[in-house]
């Protein structure tokens, strides 16, 4: 094992589990202290229902959400996750780190959003319910999004440390949008997937290695890893009208928001399959397109998901979003490392950046142009919550603050992602050396290689004399197992 | 990439860019035209709500099968698509093309089913809602069950071809057995099984291959595509309940549906266990019949999934199809490839086609024995909506219109099957060469080889001079990745 | 294949058909004397309405359940059998026989919880809907976490008798700790996971195999196998908060139980990485770990999840689970295989046994802890259902009633498992010979070698002279598939 540490120390034994001890002890006295059950699920809630004159247990949010959240659930954590296993070793990495950060993401989240958007004055108590977990998961969605562009090339404390700072920066962008602004982002558009694709963008370009083509051999799929990785992609695909309705107003919200997603998500399929069969040479489709830009159109409509866009409006964001984000993958990508020197492992800036942006403005689009004849009086104020300080906004004037909106959290992103990568080039987090990236060795106890590839690479190394120190001991030690 | 010209130009570069494009503007120009959300998704709603005295948010049809709705997609996007990967080198194929496929087929569906069950006479308009997503996935379902013949052996653009009439003949057979005929038929045994089998089968019959061995290495799985392909079973399997609930009645109707299908799949496991542990010499079980003959109780109780059944009931259609099922893996499906020239990769026949003949048969049967003092009064009404026009029908009379569906079912598969099977016999579709079947090479990107057999029977191919230049292109184009 | 019976006949080709037959028989002819459809699954239901006053149809308690069964459904069969993949070469028992028993075990469990929960007095029948299926499902999960620890080493037709048994003694203990004690555990942290746990362990320790060591080659896993086993975890963990809050209370009973569960569980994840870094000499994680551990926090809360035990207590018993669950794995696990003669496969005595005693504790300490001015009055009589025969029971009493139910299940499982176990030892059962542990190739027909390791072990053994004759069988047999 000593080659690992010809550059880099990557011995996480003390800083791992230190991390982990310290902040899941601090999570519990800051619940201790703050969150408490709210209404609907606290045992007193028998009172409440007598007092609040509810005639059925079926009105409590649990029954208009929890279909949803377990949607939810299961795109963070098989989602995001699986969709990270297209690399041919790193497979541990992708679903056990995605697991870990999120678990702890989604702690501090709950403390984060609940300060900001849900701290009770009276009792300095945080009340949280079914809706308060779907909103955690949303929080730490967007740390996960960032994940993407440094997987691979990055310790597990790093990633415990940029999610810190990312649900931190998450809580503050969103209190801004949604609360200041008063903008409307129920998918999140601008505020997960624009946020957190330029905050994990701008953390890659800090932590820019030159050297990142001596683990080449690492790089790039196999067979097997690019359908486990379809296992990933399929879960987002399928769930991601869940994920858009999630928090939406109960009722023609939700329903509607299901059904514009739904159909933006197909349409964006066969434009992808469309771009990626044109940019080879004999028309072969490739999985990275598949897997990635087939999701483009559930991004893009985070914002205007539960907005009346109708259903051949979503139709074409989906179309467009299924194109561009094809041709990010094809042009953009390889541009963003050679020119701007974003290494970024998912694509993430085609899957999450570009596509939010879109969404943020077919967002303020939609809702400049929203009209009393197609929402209907109520319905329109019910759909912006045109109410309380902000019953006399026009649609206008909320389009603008959409724009704006998407404004923040840009900055938010591109900014806090610059800081959080300065703070993480700090030679003390054990990341890997440039020829050990995307290699779950390094942090896994890995039992035996997993297929062919590397041997016959090996052997192709042995005939072309290519080989190298790392390669041979690479094998020999692996096949012993 | 010249061999694979040899025979056949598999370059769909143009055709497959052109398809999608075209067939995605054409979506959009329609929805624009004809598709709207319906009353319950539309931001009136609050509207409608005080119109039609309804008191709660919840009481929207969204809170009633969303949940099932979302189970249905599951089983069509991973169901269908991961039970296909059981091929060894056909995973991007199957996970990919089915994605494809019903990703079109869903919006296609929406029209058409929309134009011959739910056009509003007055505005011209259609209107849509949760159920219509559930019932486009359920067309969606009978195309994909088709492509389950063809598996391996057809070009993306003939699945579009295949999908695009696929679909129209689903919704016209789906408006004379529901509307005309006045069959019921919630879980599609006749509407998506039987004509979704016969369907496949009669195009697999009319695209006969008759050098097809000449694919014989890419032919039957490997042990990780046959741990893949369980996680279609198991997908299918259990959200089945959901699929033959997904539209029935309210309350009772729906909980009704989940306890037989229930049932009835349990007890299908144990007879398919049983024949295929009888049918090997030692008593090993084959994967196939697991992976397949699992399920077909699930197909056999789409009719009568809402009828009174009772429970033994469900278990002995389960005992039943479970056995049939498994025999037709060990000795129908030998007997149509030999006899009848019918190529069927994934064995339709035995898991859609034969189990939705039984489950025609079963629901024609179990509503001609139906009687009051089962299902009570307003029972009988609300279960076989004896309503309007309907409303002197008598469950005999009933028991006869379900057996007459049954057989336009099988004539529109057969039919329909037969004219599209020519329509994709025409030379410019781009399918694969005879001896490149079964391999995701033609259309993929694909990095490196998976597993060890190829190489493996390469050698062997070396060791008794069998090899040919098809054979070492293969060896030699992927050892370099 | 004569190999095998060198020691051991494992030919099941008349077992197995025989007891699937009979068995699914004998279940059919019990359904259709003993289980009806409940009011609200029946077609009566309308009138049930209209005589109870029910206004909608969304008070019917399939809308309060269901999305909780299907994903309890599919932890059940996806989770429990992919968790079980992790082994190189046992996937298709795993998945398969888990799929087997899990099928026959719901029939078995309806029928045993129907006689002695809900036998109708006068009519002599059990009247079934989703909360049945339910309670089905959580009793052959007891069953699964049995199999956990004799994975690889028994005969399906072993399973099924074990499964046979195993649902019986479920009926009866759960019979005495929820009816007769009156202790409350929705989430079965005694009733499924400490029975389960015990059961399965003393089984093992019958069936101890002192030459395990002889199929040492097929245990451990590889890399693709650890992938599929992360997809068991991951539905596990994630529908977690499913299982624990499938049957509680109607309102805030289910909704308290997913905020307890969903956030012990993410608690749970940062201690199991923590200890798992901490054990090894570079801090590397170990899957084995994160697979299983991870899980512990769920186990544990099955009894408390509905109690006011309040957010910051389920951090705080997921803290401890994580880490006494791992330290399991790393010191306890070697000290029963080598003391006490128990090979646990799984190492369910980590994963269940041990955090389900804790869940027992925490549950009592939880009920006696209970007071009025946290749960309101009337909130304490609904959450302990201080009802009837039971409505002067303290608090106290009730924890103390807790601790007994955690005797009985103890009793139950190791009791009920020796003697089960010692059934299992007969010599008709077909179970493997030591050397052929831990393969598939004794139950399955596989058609070729997987991955690259085997040859590989092969070559090896060839260079060291170690090959035995079954190594060279196993080679010669699968490389001309």
């Amino acid at each position: 094992m000593d080659y690992f540490s010809r550059q880099k120390n990557t011995n996480i034994r003390l800083t791992l589990p230190v991390v982990c001890f310290v902040w899941q002890i601090a999570m519990i006295i800051l619940f201790g202290v703050f969150i408490r059950y709210d209404k609907e699920s606290n045992a007193h809630w028998v009172e409440t229902k007598a007092h609040d004159n509810i005639t059925s247990d079926i009105e409590n949010d649990f029954y208009f959400r929890y279909p949803s959240f377990q949607d939810v659930h299961v795109m963070i954590f098989v989602g995001f996750g699986f969709l990270m296993t297209f690399l041919k070793r790193y497979s541990f990495g992708a679903v056990g780190f995605n697991f870990l950060i999120a678990s702890f993401g989604l702690q501090w989240a709950l403390l984060m959003q609940g300060w900001f958007h849900s701290l009770d004055p009276q009792t300095g108590k945080i009340f949280i319910g079914v809706e308060s977990l779907i909103n955690a998961d949303f929080c730490v969605a967007g740390c996960l999004i960032a994940y993407g562009a440094v997987l691979g090339k990055v310790s597990p404390v790093q990633l415990l440390v940029m999610t810190l700072f990312g649900v931190t920066l998450f809580a503050v962008e969103e209190y801004i949008i949604l609360n200041l602004l008063h903008a409307r982002d129920a998918g999140g558009s601008m505020v997960i997937h624009t946020f957190g694709g330029y905050y994990g963008l701008a953390i890659s370009r800090v932590l820019y290695r030159p050297n990142l083509h001596q683990s080449k051999r690492m790089q790039g799929s196999v067979y097997h890893s690019d359908t486990f990785a379809m296992i990933g992609t399929l879960f987002l695909w399928m769930f991601w009208p869940s994920f858009n309705s999630a928090i939406t107003d109960h009722g023609d919200g939700q329903h509607r928001a299901v059904i514009n997603t739904y159909l933006c998500l197909a349409s964006t399929v066969l434009t992808t399959v469309a771009i990626s069969s044109l940019s080879q040479k004999t028309g072969k489709l490739d999985m990275v397109h598949i897997q990635n830009s087939t999701l483009a159109g559930g991004v893009a409509l985070g914002t205007a998901a539960e907005f009346m866009i109708s259903p051949y409006g979503a139709l074409i964001v989906g179309f467009f979003c299924g194109i561009i984000s094809t041709m990010g993958y094809i042009f953009i990508s390889p541009f963003l490392e050679k020119t701007l020197k974003i290494q970024d492992t998912c694509g993430i800036h085609n899957l999450h950046a570009m596509p939010g942006v879109i969404g943020g403005i077919v967002g303020a689009i939609t809702a400049a142009a929203a009209s009393e004849s197609v929402y209907g009086k109520q319905g329109l104020i019910n759909t912006f919550d045109f109410t309380g300080d902000f019953k006399d906004r026009t649609v206008l004037t909320q389009g603008g603050y959409q724009a704006a909106g998407m404004c923040v959290s840009i900055v938010f992103g591109v900014v806090g992602g610059a800081i959080v990568g300065s703070i993480l080039k700090l030679p003390i987090w054990g990341d890997p050396a440039d020829e050990n990236c995307f290699d779950d060795e390094v942090y896994w106890e890995v039992r035996e290689p997993e297929s062919i590839p590397p041997i016959l690479e090996y052997n192709n190394h042995m005939i072309h004399k290519q080989q190298d120190l790392s390669e041979s001991n690479f094998s020999v030690e692996h096949c012993e197992s």
